[in-house]
C-alpha cells in the first residue's frame, strides 16, 4: 500500500496529511470483544486474527461456492486461510478486497497480493509477527490510535470488563421494545424495582441506563428492521421506542437507527452459518415517512436524542440526508442526519453517495463521520479507508464545483468530520 | 466568478457562449412576489434582497444550530446577514453555497467568500448599490433576461397584479380537490353559478381557469404528497383530479405534479418557522403506479394535459423518466416527461442526474428545462447555473460516449432544453 | 466506429483485443424469431432488417411526436425509414442511439450519422448488401458468433424449429401460474396425463419441462410484475411459482425473473401500438422482501434454482446486489445473483450501475454477463457495446481503487463475465 494510496491530487494529500491522517480515531458503534481488550489477547495465528472473526469474508468465499467446511466447517485454520487466498484475487472490486490489502498491509507490513501460491508465504511471515507482544490485541488498539470506541451492550450484560473510558459501553436497545418476562423479572431483580406497567418498566430501565451512563455510554441503537412499521400494527414498539427516546435524549445520548435490514433470507444458511453469518438482505421500500412520525413523536413526548440514520438501502441515503434539515434545535447543528455508509454500503460506492448526498440536501461539513460497526479489531483500516475517500472527494468536488474555498477551511471540514463531531457526542 | 464558471472543456465553453447563455428566461412555475413585480420594490438592504425570503438559506442556518433568534426571530436584519456570512464556508458543497456566491458575483460584481470578517464589506458594498434604481425589483428581471415567468395563484386570489404577458399566473390546483364549503360558496358567488354537484362545482371552476387563460396562464400545478393515494382511501380526490386534468387539456396547459413531499415532520420547527420554513423531508415509496393509473384515467376521461413530473425523492427520478415513453401523442414531443430537478433535488447531483435519466430512459431533446419554483428573485441565477451544467454535462457525455454529433446539433439540442421546449408549451 | 469505441485507455484496449472481443456470444434469454432462423431469412430492405421488429425505435418515435401512420401505421417502408432518419440526431444520449449506429457500421459499414439528408444514400447502400446472401438471417449470426441463445417458449409452443444446440428454447413460464381451462386441457391431451388438482398440473408440466430440456433448455423465465405479490392476496400464484421452481432446480435450470414492469400505462396506446409497443413503465415500490421470501420458499420445499434478477426499476440493482451473499450453495458460486441491465435499463448508465453494484455488494467476477433481450437480430452488437463498457469500466476501477490486480486476473475476470459464468450455466 503506498503512502498516497487512493490520493490521486496534491490538495488530496495535503488534507489526508495535514489534517486526517492523524487524528485519533472515535468508533462510535462497533462489536469489537471486550473480553479481548481487557486480556489484551494474543492471536495464535493469522486466521484467527484476520478471518476467523469476519463474517464479510466469509460471506465472500459462500459467494464463490467455497465448500462450507473451510469457511466455518472443521478445516484447519490453515486450509481455510489458504481456500481465502485462492479465491481472493477474483474479490476485487469489493471493499473486503480493499480491506484486506490494507489490514495485512499497516499491520503487517505485507503488500503482496494473496494468491493461493502466495497463501504459505503470507501466513508465515505474519505468525513470526503474531508471536511478539507488539501484535497483541491492545497493541493494535494502540497502533489504530483508538481513543474512544463503545461496542454494543445488551441492557443486563455484564459491564464489568468496560474501562468506562476508551473502552465504554453502548446500548443496543433492540430487546426492550417488546420485553420478555424473563428480562423484565431479570430488569426488576437488578434494579430492585418492582415492574407493573409501561411506566414503572421505564423507570427500571432508566436504573441501568444510568449505569451505562456512568461507564461512558453515549449512544444507544435499535435496529428497524425492512417492515419494522408494517409488523408493529398495533403500534406498541413504535411507542415503546418513543419513550425510550426520550430517557435517551435525558442523558444526552445519540440514537442510532440501523434501517432495512431483512435478516431472514435463506433458513438453510442461517441454519448453516448462525446468525451473524453475513446473509441478511435489504428490505427494501422502508417507510420513510413513518421514520420521520416517530422521530416527531419522540420530540412531542419531551425530548429527541440527537439521532444518527443508517439505511441498508443506498437508495435510502438521499431521503435520509434530506432530514437533516427536518429536525433542529438552537445550539445543536445537525440534530438528525445521515450516518455514515452502513454494514453492505460501506464501500468506495456508498461512502462517496453519502458524502455527496450529505453535501447536497443537508450541510456536509455537520456529518458525524466514520465507524467501523466491525467485528474484527483490524476493521480500524476502513477509518484510514474512509478519510482517504474522504479527502479525494472533498478535493474532487471543490475543484469541479469551483468552491473557490481557502485549504484551511477544507482542513477544518474534514478535522470535523474525521474526528470533532463524534467527539462532540461523547463530551455533551 | 470566472466567466467560464463550471465549463471545463472548450467545447463546453462554446456550447454555453454560443447558444445557451443569451437566451432569454421562461420561469413556468415560482412563487416570486407579484406586488413586488407591480410595484418595482426598492430593497433597503441586502439582507432583505438576500436572506428575508430565502427559506433555503434559514434552513441551512437551522442545519448549523443557529438560533432562531437569528433566523426569522427578532434579531436586526444586520445581526441575521452576520450569522449565515459566519457559517456560510461551512456550507460549501450544498447547492445554496453556489447560488450565494453567483448572486453575489453576478448582480453585485462581489466575489469575496462570504464570512464573519467580510461580513460588513459586502453589506456596505450591495447596500451602496441597491440603494440605486439600476437594483430595483424589476431591473434585476431585466437582468436576468426573463421573458415569461408564471407565480402560482389560487383560483379565487386576486389576479389584478398580473400582467398577462411577462408575468402570467399559473394555478395551484391543490385546495380544488376536496374544496371546503368556504371556498364553495366564493366560487359560486364570484362565477354567479349554483354549485350543487361536482358536476356544477367543475363548471364554476372552468369559469375561473377561462379567466386564468385570458391573463396568459399555461400551467397548473398539483401536489401529490407522500402518502396522496394511501390518504385517498375512497378515491374522490383522484377522481377530482382527473375531471381537472381534463379541463386543462382543454385548454392546452401544462400539468405539473410535485409528487413525495413529506411536510409534517418537526410539529416543533413547524409552530417557529412557519408552513415554508424549509423543514419538509422526503416521503419515500411513493405510489408510481397509482400516478400512472391517474394519467390512464385522464387519458381515457377525454384529456390528458401534457405533463411534468417533479419528484422529491431522487431515486424517482429514473422511473419516471421511463414514462416519457409511456404516453404519447402524435405531434406532442414529451407528452409526459419528468422534469427539472426539484426543491432539494436542485443541485449538481440531482440536475446531472435528471439529465443522465431522461437521456437514457427517453430522449433528452424534448426536456422542459429548467424552472426555479423560488421566492426569491435573486433565484434566476439557477438557471445559468442549470445551462452551465447542462453545457459541460452534454459535452462530457457526448465524449465518452462518442456520440460523433455535429457541434450545431448539439447546440439546438442545448436550445431547446434552455428555451424552446418551454415556451412551445405557452404557444399552443 | 473506431476500432476502439468507447476504449479510452490502454489497458482498456487491452482487455477488449486481447480478451473479451473474440469470445463467443450466449445469448440466454430473447425473443428472436425462430422461423427466421429455421428459413434463413432474407430481408428485403434496411427497414424490415432494422426499424419494423424493434420496439425499442418505435418508442422513440413517439417520444418525438412522430405521427403513428410513421411508425406502426399504413406509410411505405421507405417513408417510416426517413421518419426515424430525421428525428434520429436528437435521440443522442440515448442507448438506441448508440446500438444503431453500431447495428449499421458493423453490419454494414456505414459510419454516417442518419438523418433526413443522408437517409436515402443508406438505404439505398444497405439495400444493396442486403441482396447478398451474405446478409441472410443465419450469416448474420456466424458474424456475430453466436454460439448459444435460447428465445423464448411458452409450454405448450410447437418446438420444432429448435436445433437444440445453436437455438434451444428458453421457457417462458407466466401463464403457468394460474392456468386456464384451455391450458390445462390442451396440456392434459399433449401429455396424456389426466389432471386433477395442483400435483397432477405440476406433473404434467414436469412432462413438458422434459422436452425443453431434450431440446437444450437450461432456461425458464417469470415475470413478476410490479403488483405480482400485492395482487397475489391468496397466495396461489406465489405457491404455483414456487413449485415450478423446485421443478426447474430439478434439471439445473436457472430461473430468470423480470422484476417490476408496470406493463398497464396508456390504454390508447396499447391499443394502438399492440403489446410490445414499448409503452411499459416501471413500477416502482417493488416488494424486494416478498422476493426474498420466495426463494427462501422454493429452498425449503426442496430446491432453489440458480437464480438471475432482473429488476426494471435501476434502484432495485443495488439491493438485489445484495442478494448474491444472502443465498448460496456449496460448489455453486453465485447461486442467486442480479442480471444485467435488463430493457429501459440496459444502456451505459444501467450497466455501470450494474457493475458497480454487484462488485460492491458481491463478487463481480461472478456475474453472469449480457443477454439482450431482444426481438431484433441486430441486437446482437449489445454483446460488444457491453463488453466495451466492461473493459473500460474494469480499467478505470481497478485504476481508481489501486486494486493492483496483475493483467491476466483482470483478463480473466473479463472471460468469466463475458462468457464462462454463463456458459457455466448451461453445462450443469
Amino acid at each position: 500500500m503506498k503512502e498516497n494510496y487512493l490520493l490521486k491530487t496534491e490538495n488530496a494529500e495535503r488534507l489526508y496529511f495535514e489534517y486526517a491522517e492523524k487524528l485519533p480515531i472515535i468508533d462510535f458503534h462497533n462489536h469489537i470483544s471486550v473480553s479481548d481488550v481487557a486480556s489484551d489477547r494474543r492471536f495464535e495465528n493469522l486466521y484467527e486474527l484476520w478471518l476467523a472473526s469476519d463474517p464479510y469474508k466469509h460471506r465472500l468465499m459462500r459467494i464463490c461456492g467455497v465448500d462450507e467446511h473451510f469457511i466455518t466447517g472443521d478445516a484447519e485454520p490453515y486450509e481455510k486461510f489458504v481456500k481465502y487466498c485462492e479465491i481472493f484475487p477474483y474479490l476485487a472490486g469489493n471493499p473486503v478486497y480493499s480491506w484486506s490489502r490494507m489490514e495485512l498491509s499497516r499491520v503487517f507490513g505485507i503488500n503482496e497480493l494473496p494468491t493461493k501460491e502466495k497463501a504459505g508465504y503470507i501466513y508465515a511471515r505474519a505468525g513470526e509477527m503474531l508471536a511478539s507482544s507488539e501484535f497483541s490485541n491492545n497493541a493494535l488498539l494502540r497502533r489504530f490510535n483508538v481513543e474512544y470506541q463503545s461496542p454494543v451492550a445488551s441492557l443486563l450484560d455484564d459491564l464489568s470488563l468496560f474501562d468506562g473510558k476508551s473502552v465504554a459501553p453502548s446500548l443496543r436497545g433492540d430487546d426492550l421494545l417488546a420485553p420478555t418476562k424473563e428480562l423484565v423479572a431479570k430488569l426488576s431483580e437488578r434494579t430492585g424495582r418492582e415492574i407493573s406497567d409501561k411506566s414503572s418498566y421505564i423507570g427500571a430501565v432508566a436504573v441501568m441506563l444510568d449505569r451505562f451512563a456512568e461507564l461512558g455510554c453515549h449512544f444507544a441503537d435499535h435496529a428497524l428492521d425492512a417492515d419494522f412499521f408494517e409488523n408493529d400494527t398495533d403500534g406498541k414498539k413504535t411507542d415503546m421506542l418513543t419513550s425510550l427516546g426520550v430517557e435517551y435524549a435525558k442523558r444526552g445520548w445519540t440514537l442510532l437507527l440501523h434501517v432495512d435490514a431483512k435478516r431472514k433470507t435463506s433458513a438453510r444458511l442461517a441454519r448453516l452459518a448462525g446468525p451473524a453469518g453475513g446473509y441478511a438482505a435489504v428490505g427494501g421500500g422502508f417507510n420513510i415517512s413513518a421514520l420521520c412520525d416517530l422521530l416527531n413523536a419522540m420530540e412531542s413526548a419531551g425530548g429527541l436524542p440527537d439521532t444518527v440514520l443508517f439505511p441498508l438501502n443506498m437508495n435510502d441515503q438521499a431521503p435520509l440526508a434530506v432530514m437533516q434539515g427536518s429536525f433542529s434545535e438552537d445550539g445543536t447543528p445537525s440534530k438528525v442526519q445521515l450516518g455514515p455508509a452502513w454494514w453492505w454500503c460501506d464501500h468506495a460506492l456508498g461512502i462517496e453517495n453519502t458524502l455527496a448526498c450529505i453535501s447536497s440536501f443537508g450541510v456536509l461539513s455537520q456529518f458525524i463521520g466514520m465507524t467501523t460497526d466491525s467485528r474484527s479489531i483490524l476493521s480500524f483500516v476502513r477509518h484510514d479507508y474512509f478519510r482517504r475517500l474522504l479527502c479525494s472527494w472533498l478535493d474532487k468536488e471543490s475543484t469541479v464545483g469551483e468552491w473557490d474555498l481557502p485549504v484551511g477551511i477544507q482542513g477544518n471540514i474534514v478535522r470535523k468530520i474525521c474526528y470533532e463531531n463524534a467527539k462532540s457526542k461523547i463530551i455533551k
